[in-house]
C-alpha cells in the first residue's frame, strides 16, 4: 500500500512553519527535523509526541548544519561527517520516541542532503549505513543513489512520489530554496498519473517512469493541506 | 568501590580540548559532550569508540545550548525545556554508543546545568525523570537536590567528589568560567580524606561531610593527567 | 514628539515573523534584530532597506545568543560580555545601514538583555557604552536601570512605554516568552491615558506615573498592525 | 614593501586556538575572525585590542557560517548571501575597531570562502563590493577571481603568498581542512625565491610566476611562530 508522508516538526522557537497540526491527520507517516536545518528540542518533542497520538508513525529527517539555509544549502561534506550527523539527528528522533513508548519507522534525509545523496555514492552510504544501524528503511528517489545505497547494504528502500516539487527529464528532483503552491488540481492528477500509469512528466515536458512506495506532501507549501487532502483521496481511491 | 570519572569530547570540530587521550587509560567511566555546551558530531563519535576501545564505559553529560559559554552561563529554562535538552543529548549519545555495541552507563548534567539541577528541585527533577527512562545512574553532588530529585524518581545516585575545584562551607560546588590547576599533592590530600575519613574542605576553611561514590577530575585543567594518576594512586591503595 | 517604535528584522532565514511590511508604513522609528536572538544577514539587509526606503530611522536591537529562546532565557552573563555581545550586534546594523547610506538612530536591548538592563546596573551601563561610542540614544524603561546608565554616561534617554504588555506596579515591565494579542481599545486607552495623563496601570491593578518619549508596538503579536494603526491615531491626535 | 599577515581570534570561546600573542610582535597585519568560522564577541575585542596594542593593523576575515567545520567547507551560497555574510562580518570588526580608535585596514576572506572566491567570479565580486564599500584592499591570489573581482570593482588588491600551504600547478592555492607543520627552512626557501625570483613551486613539482605584496602564516600551524620569525628575516633582508 502506497502511503502518504510529510515532514514536521520544522517550527524553530517561537518561529512556527508548516501546518503539523491538519497534516498530523491526514498522513501515515511524519519525517520529523531533528535541530540541524530546523527543529528545538521542545518542539521536536510535541511533533513527536502529536504525531504518536494521531497514530503516525515517525521517522528521522536529519539535514545539514545550516539553520540560516535550511539545510537547502549545500555542503561539502565528508562522507564520514555526513555519517555523524546523520547519526547524531536519528539519535535525537529516537530518544524522543522512546519517550513516547514508540519506534523509529524510517530515515529521510532533508533538503540538500537528500539531494547530495541522490547523486553522490558515499553520501547515499553514510546516511544508509545508519538505517541499517537502525533496521530500518530508507526513503528516497527511485534508481538514485538513495536506492543503490539501500540495495547494497540491505536496507528496506521506500521510493517517495513528490506532488509538489518539479522534477528533471532524468527523474532528478529539483529541490527549490523556498517552497511554492502547487494548484490542487495539478498535484492530484501527477498522484493519479504516478499510481496509475507509473508515469511522471518532468518540468521541461518530458515523461519518464517512476516507481512510487510514498507520497511526500511538503508542510509548508501555502496549500499544503489541500494536497494533503486530495492526495489522501487519490489514496483511497486507489486502495 | 569508589570511581573514577572523567569529563571527554569536548573539543569542538579543530578546536582541541582537554587530554582525553591520556585520561582515557586512567579513568573508569567517561562523562561524554553532546554539542550543547561542546562536542560536534564527528568528535563525539570519535569519544565515545576511544572510550569504548579503552574499556571505560560512557556517560551523557548534557550542557546548556550556549557553545561561547562553555555551557557555565546560568540561562532561566523551564523545567520542560531543561527535561527536553537532557533528553535530546542523551539521545545522541545513545546513538553513537549504539554504533560502538555499547550502552549508556549514567547521566551527568555539565557546567551551569549541573548547578542549577543542584539548587533548583524542577530542573533537578527534570534530568532525573530522563535518567529514569534510560534507567541509568544519575551523577551529582550528595545531598544536594540532585540526590533528593534521584530519591523521589527512583533513579540510582551515585554521590561525586572534586578534587580539582572548591566547596562552599554548605557543600555546594563552585563551579568556575575557567579551569584551573590544582596542585597534585593537594588534590591527592583531598582525595585520601575523602575516601578515608569522609571529610572535605571548603575555601573558607570549614570542613564537611562528604559521601563519594566517585571522583571526578576535569580533563581541561592543566595538569589533569597528573591529577588523574594520582587519584587512581589513591583508589588503588583505598581498595 | 512622541515616536512610535516597533521591532523589526525578527525573521529568521526561511521561517517568517512579524507584521514588517504593513508596520514600516506605521512607524517612526525601528529596532531592527541583529542575528543572536533572531534575524539572519539576508533579513537584516532587506530590513535594513525596507526601513530606510520607508522614511522610517533604524535603532540596532541587541539580544542574548540565544536563536531557540528568541533571547527570551535569561542568561548570567559577565558586564565584559554584555557590553562585547551589544558592540558586535550594532556593529551589523551600522555596516548594513552604511550600505543603505544611513546613520545608526539608537540603541534598544531586546527581550531577556533588556529585561536585565533594566535591573542590573553592571549590565545597564555595559550596553549604555556602547550608546555612548556611537552617540546615539539608549531606549528604555524610565526610572529604570537604563536611565540612570543613560544618565551616568551621558547618553540621551528615551523612555518607552508598552501599550502591548504588562507592567507590575513598581514600573517593571513583564517580558512575556510567548506573544499574546491585546484589544486594540484597550491599547488605545492605555496610549491616551499615558501620554495625557502620565499614568499607566499594572497588571494587578495599581496606577503609576509613565514618562513617555516613545509609544513601543510588538511585531509578532496577531493584531499588530491594528495596535499600531490606533496608537498612530492616538499619537496624531496628540499632536 | 612586502608586508606579512596572519589570521587572528580564531579561538571560541573556552576554546584556545593559535599563537596569536606571539605572532602579533611579528606580523604588519591581522586578519581577524568575527564569529561565523570562528571568534566570540570577547574574543574579537581582545584580539582587535591586542592588534592595536601592538601596532598591527587589522582586517576582517570574514568566514563561512560553519563553525564545526571552521569555514572549511564548501556551502553553495547565493552571491547576494555571500556579500551579505560578508557584510555582517565586516561590521562586526569595524565595531570593534571604532572602540580602539582605530580604523579597518583590509577584508580577507576565510577558508573555503576565500577558496570559492577564488574561482567564482560572483562570490568574488560579492566580497569585493564590501571591500569597495569601505574603501579598502582586498586580500587575495594574483590573478585569480580576487584579483578580477578587485579590478572591476576599483577595490586595491593586495596579492597574497602562503609559506605553508601547497598550490597546484595552475598557481590555485590548497586550502586543507587541518593544518599541518611546514619545515621552517622550507617556507624560508619559498618565501626567498617568491620575493627574488617571482616564482613558487607547485605540490606536484611545477614552477609557475607568483606576485607578492603580502606573505600570510598560519596562526595554528604547529610551528607558527618559527615559520613567522623566518618570514619576518625573509623580509627584513629583502628590505
Amino acid at each position: 500500500m502506497v502511503s502518504l508522508n510529510s515532514d514536521m516538526g520544522e517550527s524553530f522557537g517561537i518561529h512556527s512553519f508548516g501546518n503539523d497540526d491538519e497534516l498530523v491527520s491526514l498522513i501515515d507517516t511524519a519525517n520529523v527535523a531533528c535541530g540541524f536545518h530546523a527543529g528545538d528540542p521542545t518542539g521536536i518533542r510535541e511533533t513527536v509526541a502529536k504525531a504518536v497520538a494521531g497514530g503516525v508513525t515517525v521517522g528521522a529527517h536529519p539535514g545539514l548544519p545550516d539553520l540560516v539555509g535550511f539545510g537547502r544549502r549545500e555542503m561539502k561534506l565528508l562522507p564520514d561527517e555526513a555519517e555523524d550527523i546523520v547519526r547524531y539527528q536519528v539519535g535525537v528522533i529516537v530518544a524522543f520516541l522512546r519517550a513516547e513508548g514508540a519506534e523509529l519507522d524510517h530515515i529521510k534525509a532533508h533538503g540538500s542532503l537528500y539531494g547530495m545523496s541522490a547523486r553522490e555514492p558515499e553520501i547515499a552510504e553514510a546516511v544508509a549505513r545508519v538505517a541499517a544501524d537502525y533496521e530500518v528503511p530508507l526513503f528516497g528517489i527511485a534508481s538514485s543513489e538513495h536506492e543503490k545505497a539501500a540495495r547494497k547494504l540491505d536496507v528496506p528502500f521506500v521510493a517517495e512520489f513528490y506532488v509538489d516539487l518539479g522534477y528533471r527529464a532524468d527523474g532528478s528532483l529539483i529541490v527549490a530554496r523556498r517552497p511554492h503552491a502547487t494548484p490542487v488540481d495539478e498535484a492530484t492528477e501527477r498522484a493519479k498519473r504516478a499510481l496509475a500509469d507509473g508515469i511522471a512528466t518532468a518540468v521541461t515536458g518530458e515523461e519518464f517512469a517512476i516507481r512510487v512506495d510514498s507520497i511526500c506532501v511538503h508542510s509548508d507549501t501555502p496549500n499544503a493541506v489541500d494536497i494533503a487532502k486530495a492526495v489522501r483521496g487519490v489514496l483511497s481511491a486507489h486502495g
